[in-house]
């Protein structure tokens, strides 16, 4: 029996440290002035703004899912990190708040800096075009946990909204409209069934050029989830939105009623979706059912926002894209149904 | 090509749905009254408590490492959770912060609802045990990530603290006197190469009774990292203590140079370290050297606190058990040294 060391158990606390070195900029270049640490304390410290009468924290924890076995497939791990805070950024918007800070967790079997150094890159950008500060996360070298090369990554945001700025959808009624904003395209949803459909049933790659999508298989699947704050903040600003849901997994049949108030159903009219190729490709290719696709799939719009009607003309101008009117609230069950 | 459902891509909605049933009265049980949401709005809320001048929050993300292998070796699946809470909990308690809540990620192959429930149930206990709320979680069933049974989860917490009371070490001087509190095993650090030693060069199993440990290997490796906060509390409120290291990877070497101002050192005299019998059975077992052991495992000291002589009966009055006397502060360059 020989000596033991930790290095021979599969930890590389020299590679940790390589990586470690490699992300210090990446994460300093998202600091605000209420970050209070640098890297290195065991909790990151970030002082409250003031300004909030009753201050509320909202925060959420997300993962982007098996969209990383995309990145792996094509070797691209700089986008999935922007995803991932994208999403949570999203996932906090929907109640009125601002993104605050964010942290990661990144659980792999063998610690490639490289790699760790492109995922927080994509982290860090994600941070930097929402305002806000990456402070603090987490590399696990877990020998035999993940396959060689891949890994996985979770995000923990913390937002803050003024209690009476929270985003509840309890005012929604019949009548009010619901409005949609585009997706990129899948987002973090749906990759299971999408790579069981492209991979295992179409026999394509990731570097299959698709017609209808002008880009490769890869290139579409990696496409970046959208951040809807820049959008929607100035209509939030003006108190013009009643609810709004994010659309991520269980698609609009599942989102929508997450903000509805008990009495109320909400209408989509199918043909107003502007449904992306890809989940045409998608649909055609996997002989998907529509309730099916539209439960798994965003289908092209990522954000959902319900209004009152005589706000329309203040919330089209407040908004810096053009969303779509995909239908309205009718009495009903706290349930969304495709007509 | 027949048609594709998510269930078919390795995606269980309804299990999904049995596992979040299951875990609700488990998350509720943990709520205080500053918890604004139930469970199903897209971000978790949090009324900040008042009464802070100048609020700092303090957050950390972590992971309980390969310790997660010994519950799949074992099929206990409810005490990692609390594992991971009060390693959380430790992390913000040095910089003297109060923990507010906590979220969860889990990352699973196929998601097995009894099992989910299990780690739900060790990380609402270690919230309950510590006084705060678990308000939120992600579960991400991502088939193929994960081998069969397997899993892994990464915790999220926030806590607060005033900025006149945080603890940063800055005070640190020579002459301050360094204190243990015993830990209760292996914590949540080191399990790589202590089960590369017990069961790849030992050749034993989980179900090994150890003579020495009064156990079996099973029971030791999953024995619950502790939470130091109740037996600090009392000395913190008294302001009695300078610094505090949270003794994980890395161990004394790594942990204690991170409170140090830039002048100071430590020295441990090893003969007071109370050695747990599990270290030395993991060291004589691998001959493992010194210096490598002192780096990956507590040794059995999980929280070192720094305090100038005049605290020290204050402080030994104040705590709630009996730390150990492991050694000074002297000159030097932000480094420990076994003497």
């Amino acid at each position: 029996m020989s000596n033991s060391r930790y290095r021979d158990a599969g930890v590389n606390i020299d590679e940790q440290d390589r990586a470690i070195s490699a992300i210090k900029e990446l994460v300093a270049s998202t600091f605000t002035p209420n970050v209070v640490t640098g890297i290195g304390s065991f909790g990151a410290m970030y002082q409250l703004p003031g300004g909030y009468e009753n201050p509320i924290l909202v925060s959420s924890s997300d993962g982007v899912g098996t969209k990383l076995k995309v990145a792996f497939m094509t070797g691209i791990h700089d986008t999935v990190g922007q995803c991932l805070v994208n999403h949570c950024v999203n996932d906090i918007l929907v109640q009125g708040a601002r993104p605050l800070y964010f942290l990661d967790y990144i659980g792999t079997g063998k610690l490639a800096a490289g790699t760790v150094e492109a995922v927080v890159s994509g982290l860090a950008r994600g941070c930097r075009e929402n305002g806000f500060s990456l402070i603090g996360g987490e590399m696990a070298e877990m020998p035999g946990f993940y396959a060689e090369g891949e890994y996985d990554i979770a995000g923990f945001i913390t937002g803050i909204v003024d209690k009476n700025q929270l985003l509840t959808g309890d005012g929604i009624v019949p009548g009010d409209e619901v409005w949609g904003f585009v997706s990129s395209g899948l987002h973090t949803n749906g990759y299971s069934l999408a790579r069981k459909v492209v991979f295992d049933e179409m026999k394509l790659t990731v570097d299959s050029f698709v017609d209808d999508l002008n880009c490769t298989v890869g290139e579409e699947f990696l496409k970046i989830h959208r951040s809807y704050r820049p959008a929607l903040v100035p209509a939030l600003k003006k108190n013009l939105v009643k609810g709004l849901a994010h659309i991520t997994g269980g698609g609009f049949l599942d989102n929508i009623p997450r903000i509805l108030p008990a009495t109320v159903s909400v209408e989509i009219q199918l043909k107003k979706v502007p449904v992306l190729p890809v989940f045409d490709f998608l649909v055609n290719g996997g002989k998907i059912e529509t309730e099916e696709a539209y439960r798994v799939f965003n289908m092209g719009i990522g954000m959902v926002a319900v209004l009152a009607p005589e706000n329309r003309s203040a919330f089209l101008s407040a908004v810096t894209e053009e969303p779509v009117l995909l239908g309205h609230v009718v009495p009903g069950d706290k349930t969304v149904r495709l007509v």
